[in-house]
C-alpha cells in the first residue's frame, strides 16, 4: 500500500506553493501520459507543457507561473527535484534493521552500531568497525579493521579491503571492489617486482560506487573519493588518485594513478584519464575521451587526445570528409602544376 | 569416457547425409591437423578442403558436395553449427540435481522448483522463485522476490536484485550483477539528490550475460533484454534500456540510459552507446566506436562519432597522412602566391 | 612495531654499498620531504637530487656516485627497486597460516596444502588442489578439479571456474573471475547455438589478476597467461588468448578470440585487440588504441587503427587544424579558380 498524501502536505514536505484544491489527496507518482486522478504528475521539461491541459492525473508538480490549464499544482523551483523527492516519499522506505542473520560470519572483534542489518553469506573480518543503521547484504567481505559509517548500504558481494575506510550515508553497489591493490610495480630488468601497496582508500560521506567498480588502494597514503561523488557502474579509479566533491563519473571511466580531479567534475562514459594530472573544477569531459594532460577549471573537452569540446565539435565535422579533402588537393595540385608549366 | 556414436547416428541427431561407411563408430571430435580415427573433424572454412586428404579423423563433417577425397563424411548445411552441436553431445552433460546443499543459504520463503541445485553459499532471499532443474552456484546472491525460469545456470557471485525477473535457458556467468541501482541523480543546485529506482531488470529466455556485466534497474519501470541477446563479459546497460533479441553485445560495450536497440545488432568490443536514442534492426557498430545519435537499421557503423562503416574506413586511410596532407596544402599555398605575385 | 635495521643490514639485503655510517639504524621509509632521523629516504628521480641536503631522514638510498651531501647512503644500481625491496621488508609480513576457518565451505575431496587459510565464506569444490601457504579469502568460489598453486593469494569473491590451472605466488584480486565461458556461438541462420567451451584457463607463476578481471576459458583447450605477467583490473581476456611473460595489461584493456601477446608487452589503459592476431616481443601499445591486425615486435604504437606511436603523434597534431586546414583548401581552389579564368 502506497501512503496517501494531500497536495497541501506534498508542498510542505518540497516548500512548494499550492495553486488549486489543497485538500485533494494522492497515493502516488504517474507521468503526464499515463496518470490516473489519485496521482500526481510532473512538468520537468517546458517541451511537455501542454499535455498538462490533458493528464488525467489529480495534480501536476510544476514551475512556479507555468500555465496550469485549471489542474490542481504544487509550483517548486524544481520539478524535476521534487519529482524525486516525491518518489522517495511515496515509493521507498527505511530498511528495516534486522541485526545479524544467521548465515553472516561475524569476527568476534568486530564492532556493530545500532540498528544494523547483516545478511546471511556477508563476511565481517577482525576489528571491523561498522555504523549505525548500515545494512550489509549477502556475499559483502569487510576484510580486518575496515570501517563504515552510519546509514551505509553495501550490497551484495561488494569487497571492502583492510583499514578502508567509507563514510556516511555511502552506497556500495554490488561486486564493487574498495581497496584492491595498486598496479605497482618495479621492473628489475629482467621481470617485474611488486611495490607493497599499503596505503587505503577513503570514501567521503554521501558516496556512491557502482556495480564491479574497482577503486584501488594507495601505494603508501590515501585514494581518496571526496563528498557526495557518484561513480556509475563498472569504473576503474587508480592509485593515489583524489576525486573532489560531487562528481559525476559516468560508466567505464578509468583514471590512472595519482590523478586529482576537482569538484563538481563530470566525465562521461569509457572516458580515459591519464595519470600524475589535474582536472580543475567544473570540468566536463565528453564520452570516450582521452586525457593526456591537465585541464583547466570550467570548460568542456573531448576526443583523444582531448581539446576543447567546441573545437572537437569542428574537428570531428571534416573527418568524415578526409577523402574528399584529400582528392580536392590532389586536383589543386594538378591544376596549379598546369597553371605554373603555362607560366614558364 | 566419451560416448561412442556411429556416423549414422551423428548424422540422424545433425540431420546430415552419411557419404561412405555410415557404420563407422567414433567417440569425439578433433582438429583437422590433429585426429585420430576414432574421431570426426570437420571443414568449416573452405580455405582448409584440402586438408580433408590428410587428416587422420575416421570421418568428416562438411558442407554438401565437397571433395571428401574418399572419406567417410556427414554432409550437412552448416558444419560450424554442426561442429557445435557434436561439441555438446560429446562433451557436456546435464547437470545431475543436487538439491540445496549444505551451506547454502535459503530463505524459508523462497520457491524452489524440481530438480535444481543450489550450491554451498549461494544466497536465496524471501520470496524467491527459483524455476526447474536451475544451478545455482556458490556464493550467487538473489534478492528478495526475484524469479528465475527453468533450466537457468547462475554462476558463482552473481548478483540478482530484487524483483528482477530472468527467463528460461538463461545463463549468467560469474560475478554479472542483474538490477544495480540506475545511475540517476536529480541537481539541486549544489549537490546531486538520488532518484530512487524502483523499476526493475527483465532477461527474457535464452539470454546469456557474461562475467562482471552490469545491468542497471529501470528507474520507473524496465531495463529489458529480449530473447536469445546474448552479452558478453564486463557489458554495462544502463536504466531503462531495451535490448532487441538476438543481439550479440561483445566485451566491455556501455549503453547509457533508455537507449532502444533493435533486433540482431551486433556491437563489437568497447562500443559506447549515448542515451535516448535507437539502433535499428541488423546493424553492425564497430568495435570501440562511439555513437552519439540514433542509426538507421540494415547497415554497419564504425568511429567516434559513429559514421557508415565504409566512410570511416576512406576517412581512418586519410588519418595517418595527415601531416603530409598538411605540408602539401602549406607548398600549394606558396605557389599559388608566387603565380598570383606574378600575375599581379 | 616496524623492524629496526642497521644501514649495514639493509644494504647486504639490497646487495648495495654503504657510504658513511653504517651502524645507523632505522625503523622505516619516507620521503625525503618529510623523513624522520630514525627513517631510510630514497632517491630515484634524479630530478630531486637537491632535496638530499635538505631531508631529515637518516640515511638514503641512491644511485651509485651521487652527491650525497655528507649523508649515510645506501648506494644500489636501482633505487627505485631498492625502494619497492625495502617497502616489503619493512611494511609487510606473510600471512600466518590459520587453517581452514569457521564457516568456509570445503569438499570432503578437496586437498589441501601444508600452512594454509581458507577464510569463511569461500567456497572450495570437489578435486580441487590447494598448494602450500596459499591464501583463500572470504567468498572466493574455487569450482570442481580446479589446481591453485603454492603461495598464491586468491581475494574475496573472485571465481575460478572447473579445471582451471594457477601456477605458484600468484595473486587474483577480489571479483576477479578465472575460466569464465568464451563468447561462441553459431549462428543457426534465426538464432544464435551456444558453442560448448570445454576448454581451461592455465595461469602461470607469478602471474597477476586485477580486481573484477574476465579471463575466459578456452572452447576447445587453453587460455594461456605466461609467467610474470600482471593485469590491472577490469581486463578482459577472451577465449583462447596466449599471453607472454612478464607483459603489463594496464586497466580495462579487452583482447579479443585466440590472439597471441608476444613477451614483455605494454598495453596502455583501455586499449582494444581483435582476434586472431599476433603482438610482437617488446611492443608498446598507446591508451585507448584499437588494435585491428598483428604488430610487429618492438615498437610503439598509438590510435584507432593502431599507427607507429610517432606517426599518430604527428597526425593527432593535425586534427583540432583540420577545420582551419579545409578553409584554407576552399580558399586556395577559389584563388587558382581566379588565376585559371585570368589565363583563359
Amino acid at each position: 500500500m502506497l501512503p496517501t498524501k494531500t497536495v497541501k502536505e506534498l508542498a510542505d514536505y518540497l516548500g512548494g506553493v499550492v495553486q488549486g484544491d489543497e485538500t485533494l489527496a494522492v497515493n502516488g507518482l504517474a507521468p503526464l501520459e499515463n496518470a490516473a486522478p489519485d496521482k500526481i504528475t510532473f512538468l520537468a521539461n517546458p517541451k511537455y507543457a501542454a499535455k498538462v491541459a490533458e493528464t488525467g492525473a489529480g495534480a501536476v508538480l510544476m514551475a512556479p507561473g507555468g500555465e496550469r490549464y485549471g489542474r490542481t499544482a504544487i509550483e517548486v523551483a524544481n520539478p524535476y527535484l521534487g519529482f524525486a523527492k516525491l518518489l522517495t516519499l511515496f515509493y521507498t522506505q527505511p530498511h528495516p534493521p534486522l541485526g545479524v542473520l544467521p548465515g553472516a560470519n561475524l569476527a568476534a572483534s568486530a564492532r556493530l552500531g545500532e540498528d544494523i542489518t547483516i545478511y546471511p553469506g556477508a563476511c565481517i573480518g577482525n576489528n571491523v568497525s561498522v555504523g549505525n543503521r548500515t545494512v550489509i547484504h549477502s556475499g559483502a567481505v569487510i576484510y580486518e579493521g575496515a570501517v563504515i559509517g552510519d546509514d551505509c548500504v553495501i550490497h551484495a558481494n561488494a569487497v571492502i579491503r583492510e583499514r578502508c575506510r567509507i563514510g556516511k550515508r555511502c552506497i556500495i553497489q554490488p561486486g564493487a571492489v574498495i581497496g584492491s591493490d595498486g598496479f605497482g610495480y618495479a621492473p628489475d630488468g629482467a621481470s617485474y617486482y611488486r611495490i607493497p601497496q599499503i596505503g587505503i582508500v577513503v570514501l567521503e560521506d554521501d558516496v556512491e560506487i557502482g556495480a564491479n567498480c574497482c577503486i584501488d588502494r594507495a601505494a603508501l597514503e590515501v585514494t581518496l573519493i571526496r563528498r557526495g561523488t557518484k561513480l556509475d557502474n563498472l569504473v576503474q579509479i587508480a592509485h593515489n588518485c583524489q576525486i573532489g566533491e560531487d562528481c559525476m563519473i559516468v560508466s567505464q571511466v578509468g583514471i590512472s594513478g595519482s590523478s586529482k580531479i576537482g569538484n563538481h567534475v563530470t566525465l562521461a562514459g569509457q572516458v580515459g584519464v591519464a595519470g600524475h594530472l589535474s582536472i580543475g573544477d567544473n570540468v566536463m569531459v565528453g564520452a570516450q575521451s582521452g586525457v593526456p594532460g591537465s585541464l583547466a577549471a570550467n570548460a568542456g573537452y573531448s576526443g583523444t587526445p582531448a581539446m576543447p569540446h567546441k573545437e572537437w565539435l569542428r574537428a570531428m565535422a571534416v573527418v568524415p570528409r578526409l577523402p574528399e579533402l584529400k582528392k580536392t588537393v590532389n586536383a589543386l595540385e594538378k591544376r596549379i602544376a598546369e597553371l605554373e608549366s603555362r607560366l614558364k
